[in-house]
């Protein structure tokens, strides 16, 4: 049976500034829990409406007071938030292929884009401070348990991509075709905010302009794509070609 | 001043039967209603929270009571359904490229799909009947108003892609590499279910099977990519050989 000293904890958390005084995420369902206990992520509790020895069995009225979502899946668990890397050996970090966010503000997109850049072989994602937070409860869940796989630093983009002595790669609307630039194994990639896109400062640093084009040849089209979107379709254009 | 007849039948519009009945369906925002007006769509009726010549003018609190957004956009218009045209004439439907979506069931991933199929020229969708509904408010801004780009068919896909004489290319797990795998220029582009796929009626039919591979090289990885992702992949894979 759940406390009201539980319960209120636990929905706190859905604030960021709750999340970092107490430094506590909740993670939801039997898949993204398993994954953050299996990537090594300390619980401090953990509620599930089936019996399992690490959890405390609560009823599916509990779970639905406790859930952040419409449909609560089985199992809730609060994980500690654990220490966040800084950025201070840049060139190790950014060895490879790395992804950066600059302003993403949809938690569902910052989520779907872990999942892209944990499926494509993407280990280290840097966010600027402006990002949507990685423990807000619907990036975790839009993460799938990619969250699990990807290391992800909040850090002032501009010092890292002026010392980071590797390609940045943003995509600008006065950039060049994607599918005919030449692209390297090592690199950050950059993707801006939903409405702005890459900010001011940081857009001086993109040292290769790429452009996703748009191919309806009637004048009505869509005027943009989603960052999600343009983040999967450039991930794709970089791992076929090596 | 809106009546309470007109709230009644705008919020009676989220539900399908409703909208079959009503022949109406409500879109948001200056930027859908805008493209829908453009191409053509009869509105029954624009409620505005700004003055426009075409609209009754509303007060804020008044678009709130109506509105199917958590943050109301100025601007809701009523709808007419078009006739949806039956595909008589497959042959010509299915020159160029086209997509068939076999029961994606989230409405967010719905209006993602017609939003990318409009930037990649895609013209024509084929839904299966289990499809979620295109005049769903939540798929409707999602297309960003695209909708008003893209021709959508709700359709029994087994006759279809019987007859349609041109390759259908569906992504299977037991699909080939689609960065190595010949692709033509014409072809129906099947998606299916978020969670299980291509149905197996359907599956068969599929003459070309491909896979987006996974490039992580740990055992612990994303377990597949959202549906409206793998489209993005698929579509910037084919229009970037041609």
């Amino acid at each position: 049976m759940l406390s009201k000293n539980q319960i209120k904890l636990i929905k706190s958390l859905e604030a960021k500034k709750n999340r970092k005084r107490e430094g506590l995420f909740v993670a939801e369902g039997p898949k993204v829990v398993g994954d953050l206990l299996r990537a090594g992520y300390t619980p401090h509790s953990i509620f599930s409406t089936v019996s399992r020895p690490d959890a405390e069995l609560i009823t599916d009225d509990e779970l639905r007071r406790i859930s952040f979502l419409q449909h609560p899946q089985e199992v809730l668990g609060v994980f500690h938030i654990s220490t966040i890397p800084q950025p201070s050996d840049i060139s190790h970090q950014t060895s490879g292929l790395s992804l950066a966010l600059d302003g993403v503000q949809d938690p569902g997109n910052v989520g779907t884009i872990i999942r892209i850049a944990d499926w494509f072989g993407i280990s280290q994602i840097f966010c600027s401070p402006d990002t949507a937070d990685v423990y807000n409860p619907k990036v975790v869940q839009a993460t799938m348990g990619s969250l699990a796989h990807v290391c992800i630093t909040y850090c002032d983009l501009v010092p890292l991509l002026s010392k980071a002595g590797v390609p940045v790669y943003g995509t600008l609307l006065d950039g060049q075709d994607i599918y005919q630039q030449p692209l390297s194994e090592n690199g950050i990639i950059l993707m801006g905010n939903e409405g702005n896109g890459i900010s001011p400062e940081v857009r001086q640093l993109v040292t290769n302009k790429l452009l996703i084009p748009n191919f309806n040849k009637n004048t009505e089209t869509a005027e943009s794509l989603n960052v999600a979107i343009a983040t999967a379709i450039t991930l794709s254009e970089f791992r076929r070609r090596f």
